[in-house]
C-alpha cells in the first residue's frame, strides 16, 4: 500500500493593525503553532506582518518570503507593471501549492483583515479551488485607526465611505462631499491631493490622521495640525461622522 | 492614614462577529478575567454579546445586564424615543461610573468594533473624561460577512461605502451608484427598501445575503436566491469591488 498523503492547507491569517496583543485568539493559535510561515516584503525590508509576529514563531518554521519584484522602476499604469507582478503571483502560488501538495499546511501571515484591499488576495483567488484554503479575518488598520482617535467612527444611520488615496482628485472630492464619515488609506505621496480634496470638500478641519495606529510608534493628529508632514505607508485619514444619537 | 481607593477602569471591550474563536488575545484575558461584566440587552433576551462570551467568564463574576426600556412602543423618530433611551444611559452611566470610583474595573461586552455604530459609544461619550475608559477594537460584523463569502470585497482603488438599511430609498439608490463595493447593515424590516433601491441602482444581481456571520446558524446566499426571505437582526448584505488586480 503506498503511503498516502492528505492536502495541506494554506491559511490567509489576518494579524490585525500591529499590536500582537489585537490578534484573534484563532490567528494566534496558527501563528504559534505553524511550521511554513509565508509573508509578503518589499527588498530589504523585514515585512509589517513577519514584524508583529516576531515573537511568535515557533523556533523551526520554516519562513517563505515573498518579495515584491517591482516597487518604483515601472510606472503604476504601465501594463509591464501588472505584467510582472503577475508573474510574481503566480510564482508564489506554485510555491505555496506544492508546499500544500506535499502534505505540509502553510500560514500566510496578513496585516489587518485578508480579504480587504489585501495582497493575500492575489494569492487566493489563484489558488481557490485548487488547493484547501482558509481565510481568518481580522481586526482592519482603519478599526485601529478610529480608536486610537477616541471618538466613534459612526452613529446611527451614518454613511461611511473608504477612499483610496491612488484615486483621482475629483472623485476623492465628490465621495468626500457626499458621506458622513471618512476613511483614507494608500496616502503616502498622495498626501497633498488628499488635502487638497479634503480642502475643497468641506472636510479639512474636521480630518485627523493616524499613523501606525496601535503599533508603538503611533501618532494622532488632526490634519489642520500636520502641515507639510511627510505621511508614511501606514496612515489613515478619519472624518467622523455626527449621526443622530440620543 | 485613610484608606486609598484607585478609581477603577471601564473597558468597552470588542468581541468580534461572534465566533470566540475570533476574540483578540487582549479582549480574550480581559473577559476571562474580569469581576464585573455589563452587557446590553432586550428585555427577556440573553444578548449577543453575553451569549459570545458564554464558556469564558469566570464562575464569580458579577453581571451587570443594561436592559433597553423601549423597543417598538414609540416611533423612532418621536422625541420621547430619544429621551427614553437619553435616560436610559444616564442611568447605565451612573452605575458603571460608581463602580469604578469604588475601585472596580468593569468589562462592558460589544459585539463586533465598539465605535463602529456600537451602543458602547452612548455610554463613552457620557464618561469620557469622568472616568478611566479604555476601548479594545475588534472585527466587525462586515468582515466576518464578507470573509463568509469567500471572496475579497475590495481591490485597487475600489470605493466602499456602508450603508444602513434605515436609510431613506432615494439616499440608497444614490450611494449604491457611486460606490464600487457596498456593506448594508440594520437590514430588518428595511429588506424589502434595500433590495428596492438594490434594483434600482443596478446592483441587485451582484449582492450577496449573510445572516449570522461566524455564529454555527451562518448562511450565505445570493441575494437574489432569497426572495421574500425575513432577514434577522444579523444580516449583512455585501457587493464586492470588482477593480484593478494583476
Ligand atoms: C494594502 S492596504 C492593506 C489594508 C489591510 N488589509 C487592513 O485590513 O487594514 C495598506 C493600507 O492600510 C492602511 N493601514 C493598515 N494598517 C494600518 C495601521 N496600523 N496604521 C495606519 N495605517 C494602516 C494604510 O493606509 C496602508 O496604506
Ligand atoms: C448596531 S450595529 C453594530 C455593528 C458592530 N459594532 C460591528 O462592528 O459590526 C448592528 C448591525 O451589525 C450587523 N452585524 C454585526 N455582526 C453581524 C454578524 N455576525 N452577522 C451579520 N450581521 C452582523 C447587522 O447588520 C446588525 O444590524
Amino acid at each position: 500500500m503506498n503511503r498516502q498523503v492528505t492536502t495541506g492547507t494554506i491559511y490567509g491569517v489576518g494579524l490585525g493593525p500591529g499590536d500582537p496583543d489585537l490578534i484573534s485568539v484563532r490567528a494566534d493559535r496558527l501563528v504559534r503553532t505553524a511550521r511554513h510561515v509565508a509573508y509578503f516584503r518589499k527588498a530589504g525590508r523585514p515585512g509589517q506582518a513577519r514584524r508583529i509576529v516576531n515573537d511568535m514563531l515557533s523556533p523551526d518554521a520554516v519562513e517563505i518570503p515573498m518579495e515584491y519584484p517591482v516597487t518604483t522602476e515601472i510606472p503604476l499604469h504601465d501594463p509591464a507593471y501588472n505584467a510582472c507582478l503577475s508573474t510574481f503571483y503566480v510564482d508564489c502560488t506554485t510555491r505555496l501549492q506544492s508546499l500544500a501538495e506535499a502534505g505540509e499546511d502553510v500560514v500566510v501571515l496578513c496585516e489587518g483583515d485578508p480579504f480587504f484591499y489585501g495582497s493575500f488576495m492575489h494569492l487566493y483567488t489563484r489558488l481557490n479551488g485548487k488547493t484547501p484554503i482558509q481565510v481568518v479575518p481580522a481586526i482592519t488598520g482603519m478599526s485601529g485607526a478610529w480608536t486610537a482617535t477616541g471618538v466613534p467612527v459612526t452613529w446611527g444611520d451614518d454613511v461611511m465611505t473608504v477612499l483610496m488615496g491612488t484615486l483621482p482628485k475629483d472623485d476623492l472630492i465628490r465621495h468626500m462631499q457626499a458621506a458622513d464619515a471618512l476613511v483614507i488609506m494608500k496616502i503616502g505621496r498622495n498626501i497633498d491631493k488628499v488635502r487638497d480634496a479634503l480642502h475643497d470638500s468641506g472636510r479639512y478641519n474636521d480630518a485627523w490622521l493616524i499613523e501606525y495606529a496601535t503599533m508603538p510608534n503611533q501618532t494622532v493628529t488632526p490634519l489642520a495640525g500636520a502641515e507639510s508632514k511627510v505621511t508614511p505607508y501606514f496612515s489613515i485619514i478619519v472624518v467622523h461622522g455626527q449621526g443622530r444619537r440620543p
